[in-house]
């Protein structure tokens, strides 16, 4: 099987549609145009450029860890993104989003998943807790102090963000989290979860955004892809806690990692039979990472640019990973990290856009699966004596029109028989 | 503080022993000889190599993974064995303990326990389950079977030992056991293991164990000493299952780890508030294993000679592991991997004793620390008006001898005071 046809053999429904006249009968024999609006699959990128292009601000872009272009290059960038997305992460990193405690910056990133949602792109919110980029304010405070504290984050953010963000990284690193020494004052909530333990850390996260908004989506999402967090993950489901979607990271700074491994975490962790999103895809479209640098936050360089061979390699690389993700089952969502190198983390060539909001050809390519191979262009066909039509296509929107009017039509691998009533 | 003074700060205890007339009344102003008998802390070491001995066999040594003197050269070793170590591991390896279905070595097993408790030595077996030497005729039963047959294994094993043996690793290497891919057909453990989970396999071997044995001392043991690790014990410790010791291998045929990464460990693990066993301990007294060898079983060499060079090492290194280990309170067991080079786990000079049966300088090392350094001589002590001493000494087996009586004396952390009357 190639990997196009692997793809396809998991991802298209035959589907079996009725097209029905507004007074309810058959449009029967007549001439139908389907044609895909939306893919139900989520394919992600960070958001985090957009923030201040949402909130009509002016200037440099707020600083930010993971990603900024300002506002004016966020413009620029707006119909690339959404001509191939479907779901953008924004940030809620604790120091940035509370830089000094009981000042969250609520509106401004409202306002920004307000823009995107306006825009038919779900948002995701990542993370709610995390060691890393944990605010300094925090440490200040008693092991008692810290736990409610953190607690009390969790319910603020889902709750101010219900009906705004569907998903949640709801913790993140956890593997590392207690462990976690690459500081030079250790943070809070590596202390809070070194004293009760990962597993007690999780629960706290789970079950207190769970709580407040039972219908979002929370993710447990790690970089570490071996035994330990298999490990942490059986530990997790053993004690009960309500895991929706099993989050993993491929930052691929020092290359990509092949079908073959990509394919084998996909099997160990599909084992749960949770399903996976791929939360953080990166490809770099230049010099790759030394091999040994561990964290790569201690990789820094003064210049690290887009080349024109780095660019082809990552656009080969974008469309090896994303067939290998696709064609398996458990993956439900993809994401990748960085639309442009403006800004981008640790300075990689990591954007499917240049600083210069052109596009590469990693963004051309994947495109091209997103929209184009994996995607239902209007298609003309004609219905029989009961206005029946055959449709082959993935799950997600489509529109269907026929005699003048236009339906809208929802195509789920647990419904392929379905029935539209033109308006 | 140097090694020495950390190890004593941490085992020494300060004792007043009174000492009592056979009438009751206090024997006063009276020289009394202290000597120690035994020592409470584990000094381990693996007992295959007495197997045959005990059971009178004669000619070469049965066949046997890991170990395997002949009779006639474990008579020789007997001595060198009992004066420095007070726990004999035994092999319980499934496929050679029953390598007929319903044929289990049970009788010659516990001739050999037997044998080791006559001589003051206390038993532990290794392993119940474990995906390694699993019987290949477990392969060919269902999955429900191979759960039946495995609870029945751990039942019947622990049944059969009961007050024989008092300590048994209950489970071995589970952080890759539902991943173990080192084999031409998948064993039976790691499938049952990848079917229910890690943690089910866990609670299946410790509550059959317990539920057959109470007074058991039940060891979850790993060669995982990172996160995974971790991990997995948080897990299992939240699930509720009741974990005695954890166990820590160290076989470093690559290298001796040296202090800061052991106390590492050491203080990892501790964190759990559980006794740490380091179960299997092997330093080379010849050439290093190269480094990039992951799985140590795909080391095959024709000759591992033990070296004057590799054997002055192994002792320094011997002495700097025991001095770093006990120096951490949570340590509880230390069990070194071979007494002799003969027969010895992959062919490797890690014995404590050469081949043709006389001592390598590691074993007068360790036997110096033992029985020398962190053991009290027989000492001569005067009571005073009440009959009472001070001694410092170690958790053990004391001799107290006065007016032409001895009597037995256990000194214990939790009861540096106590009486004992003279016979």
């Amino acid at each position: 099987m190639t990997p196009d046809t692997a793809v396809h053999a998991v991802r298209s429904i035959d589907a079996t549609l009725t097209v029905r006249r507004p007074d309810g009968s058959p449009c029967a024999d007549t001439e139908v145009l389907v044609e895909q609006t939306r893919h139900e699959f989520a394919f992600g990128n960070i958001g985090f450029d957009f923030v201040g292009l949402a909130n009509q601000e002016q200037g440099a872009g707020r600083e930010n860890v993971f990603g900024g272009a300002d506002p004016a290059a966020a413009g620029r960038l707006e119909e690339l993104f959404l001509d191939v997305f479907n779901t953008a992460t924004l940030p809620f990193y604790w120091a940035g989003f509370e830089p000094a405690e009981g000042r969250p910056d609520t509106a401004r990133l409202q306002a920004a998943a307000r823009w995107f949602r306006d825009r038919g792109v779900a948002v995701k919110g990542h993370p709610l807790v995390w060691h890393t980029l944990a605010p300094d304010w925090l440490r200040e405070h008693t092991d008692a102090e810290v736990e409610e504290i953190v607690r009390a984050r969790v319910r603020r953010e889902v709750s101010s963000f219900a009906g705004l963000v569907d998903t949640w990284d709801a913790i993140n690193e956890v593997v590392i989290m207690p462990v976690f020494s690459n500081e030079e004052r250790q943070n809070a909530i590596t202390r809070l979860c070194r004293r009760i333990g990962r597993i007690p850390t999780i629960r706290l996260a789970f079950e207190e955004a769970h709580g407040t908004d039972p219908a979002t989506t929370l993710v447990l999402n790690d970089f570490n892809l071996g035994t330990a967090y298999e490990c942490l993950i059986e530990g997790v489901l053993e004690a009960g806690v309500q895991v929706d979607a099993i989050g993993l990271q491929s930052h691929m700074h020092q290359g990509y990692w092949g079908e073959e491994r990509t394919q084998e975490v996909c099997d160990r962790f599909a084992r749960y039979g949770l399903p996976l999103h791929w939360t953080e895809t990166t490809l770099v479209a230049g010099d790759l990472m030394p091999a040994e640098i561990v964290d790569l936050n201690d990789h820094q360089v003064d210049e690290w640019p887009s080349t024109p061979a780095g660019e082809q390699r990552q656009a080969e690389d974008v469309v090896r990973h994303y067939r290998t993700l696709l064609a398996h089952p458990a993956v439900q969502a993809v994401t990748y990290w960085g639309i442009t190198d403006q800004g981008a983390w640790l300075g990689a060539p990591a954007g499917l856009v240049r600083a210069d909001g052109t596009p590469k050809p990693a963004y051309d390519a994947l495109r091209g699966l997103v929209k184009e191979e994996w995607w239902l262009a209007p298609t003309r066909l004609r219905t029989d004596g009961e206005g029946r039509v055959a449709v082959r296509g993935w799950a997600g929107d489509y529109a269907v029109s026929a005699a003048g009017g236009t339906a809208s039509w929802q195509l789920r691998a647990d419904a392929p028989t379905a029935v539209v009533t033109l308006p």
